[in-house]
């Protein structure tokens, strides 16, 4: 038997709130400096396979964040850890290397005569780069140590999309025909790809 | 020697002309019927390793679309032609068959626990699919006979990424390391790939 | 007497739902490809006095389409049919002809000395024709044979005001001082007007 | 035999400025007050057919209003004066009477049901009214003494279109046969209409 | 003991709604004209230590301001009545003086050799000027009559910040430390200006 | 006597490019990985009056960010340095310290009852904080170590007012009398502040 007076309350508290981009929005009153504030970008965990660890603060992990069209992002490289090709299809990302070195690179979009062009480069310590909205683009740590970097991205919440993943490991999968055509290889090796286990290095 | 008369006169009309987005804008009083007007949306050639054939008419064809926010497709497939997967950085796409069937799908961002997801519709003359902004997407005629889509995007020049061809045809290509570490495979099967000639299907 | 459990089932089941733009915003893991896919953009019935019909596909259609910018429509032309004088408040338009011809057009805002100007051209299949965010234009069938476009539309729900209707079948009428003075008529002439039955050819 | 000094002067000065959104954007080393000051907002001169006078002061007049995304205007009603239906096809206007009294309205877009809606207002002194982006409104001054309105509107570039002018009164003329289908009416009172002249109370 | 049927057609009302930017967005049939209208802009009371008054009509005031971009604001001055200095976070504003006169001014923000850079006009009836969004900005009656002024502002709910309240009148007090340093005076002075009343002349 | 030839070859090469919002924007063909690319972002000079050092990282410094909505920052206190309060007019910023602590607030705008209201925090190594646009804010460190910080920007020309700076040491200074009503002290007060050297700390 539900109880009733229970759910009531929770609806009531709920409509005291608002919606507002699909997240509530407090009444003002009830806001405080915790709405604004996250106390987990510290060091990620790569031990994976790619070697890296994505900590994106976006308006899940602050709610105050909502409608204020801004995120960040803490990304950590093991030696030779690569944050893999992946686009953020909402946002700009603009990048600095606070620790070690990383090779990074992004690729344009489709123009007459001079589409697919790689623009690539070394970052040291406190250099800056921008990967345009949508593009494809990758971080590769080519040194011995660890490395990290800290990212602002135009959006509360810019998404981001594994391009390897994306196309080899989506559920269900992307149809053999569909991919050996794109891809340029024969179905054998598109199952091969569609059979791997694809992490996600995003926390 | 330069010709200093007429290259003045070059300048004068520029001059006369403003830009607005980086594109020419005219005069109120210099505006004609043709600046907004396009005859080229004709049947397309799919005679080439896709199957397909992409014409857009954004505002490179159409200059008086300059800040109007859209631009419109005409997507021919020849029988198992493909429009393989790609984005489009800038804007969402509502396609609609006209001729033929499509398969068509996209795959969502990376969500937690949801994310990669593969969402496909058979299309028959007369439905219509969304393909949100910036995910990946394809339609693939799995028929005997040509298809063919009219489609809306969201903004005046919406860019094309194919993705094939970013990851494994740029130029210059991207590292070895970071595509056979990215896409689990070896060295040699990237190399195998990037030495493929990656066609573009637009036109 | 009241359901009570029924009632608070609905209630939770909306809550589990957002809204955003007004619109339900469904949460990610119960999204499915049925909605981004409309199945209904097939002939209209041209069948009356305008001898026209649209069928804009919007975000009521495709609930999928909340927050993505775009919709499409398709409008049939029977022969000497006419899709009548009228503004989209929140959007460009940019047609193309899939069958048959047009005779197109819309009209400048007011610019000192150069306002109101017809822009007009005659749309063969496969020609585009653009439409301005919130200028009047009209698409008119001078043919003897069927004419049918597709239309890409830059909002998720563009609105379209009918002038015709909105100025002289309004609900309550307009007062007479008001339209006999813009349209420099006599009271007479807007009575008529008023009276007859100003049908909407929007399905 | 061209000056190519003084064009080559030319040329230099304008390339020193530079161009954003058609308009000039001054160096900020030589901005004024005066690019954000206008000082022609008095009394309009209504002796004129609609009896009304409009004052826009919008970023023609003020050069420092570029990208901030308003204007202002002052509309003056001689008794029985009238701001004839119009529309704003880039702004939302608000209006407040300080002076007499206005007679107020705007009707609403198609909507399945309820379209076409005529919501209206009889505004006093002190008192404001909203309308919407893109909608058809008026103003009309019952009253025997003058009356003056101050409106703000969203856009640096608003755009007001006419209705009668811009459908009687465009250049070339709209064609007989979409007008007479449109409104209802005969070929001839098309040709009556077209034949007037149409004033523009803009100034 | 809860009265279930009671909140049950409450949460059943607040459903039919539906929640727009926080703010409630009618069912279109339940749409009036009273939802476009305010009747409050009269002269606004001046007596108070700053001798102003402003009355903004936003979004709280006009429901149907929701999605629409703008608000208007009446601002009385007594004679030496002072808009103290202060900004509008989220909007442009488009000033004009209706009755007496007023002195004008913004800073602009930082820029490298000209930033915090004092524009000022001296305004009389009919006068309009722009305070760019984000800029301090205030208005001053030197005269001895009383003055008024009209404004536009690019924003349903375009905020206020009150620099001298904001500083010295928070709740909480920002640390003296923080206001010594910035303000490069002694703790004594913060304090004193701390314990002073600080009125707000937003009504 | 003018050198025609050079001149005319600056013109070209000025016409080869476009403007976009102000900004060069390269043709295609010449964009290089420099344009993306920022090298200064390095530790900054904090021996001044503030003990702080601001480094934006904005459009004027990687023009590749042109049209891309984002800009970063890094800042650098001393012990017991100030970033003073400020206000960013069009960007909100998001920040997270990288060494050391921060002592961060903001303050509300003018809010019926809740306005003014300070939410602070101390921010520790990895911890984030949200300043929403337009409010005040600053970051003081209390400790005896250096503090840095990264913050990101959701504009790509955010913009920035140093509140003391703007309000006592505007060239030319705000009126006595303006100043001396709105903080509530007499004018050898205002005078005293004016006379100040007001330092700017960002590089």
């Amino acid at each position: 038997m539900l109880d009733v007076s229970y759910l009531i309350n929770e609806v009531i508290l709920l409509l005291a709130a608002v919606f507002v981009n699909g997240f509530v929005c407090k009444n003002a009153m009830d806001v405080k400096a915790e709405d604004f504030f996250f106390d987990g970008l510290k060091p990620g965990n790569t031990v994976n396979k790619l070697g890296s660890s994505v900590n994106l603060v976006n308006v899940e992990k602050i709610p105050g964040l909502n409608t204020l069209g801004i995120s960040l992002a803490r990304i950590d490289y093991a030696p030779f850890g690569l944050n893999p090709p992946h686009t953020h299809p909402r946002a700009t990302e603009i990048l600095t290397v606070i620790e070690g070195e990383l090779y990074v690179g992004f690729v344009t979009s489709n123009i007459n005569g001079v589409g697919n062009k790689l623009f690539t480069k070394l970052l040291k310590k406190g250099d800056v780069f921008v990967f345009p909205q949508g593009l494809i683009h990758f971080q590769f740590n080519k040194g011995h140590t660890n490395a990290v970097a800290i990212a602002g991205l135009s959006s509360q919440n810019p998404g981001a999309i594994t391009i390897a993943n994306a196309v080899f490991g989506s559920k269900p999968p992307i149809a053999d025909d569909v991919l050996a055509k794109a891809f340029q290889v024969d179905k054998n090796t598109v199952d091969r790809l569609q059979a791997q286990f694809w992490m996600d290095n995003n926390n």
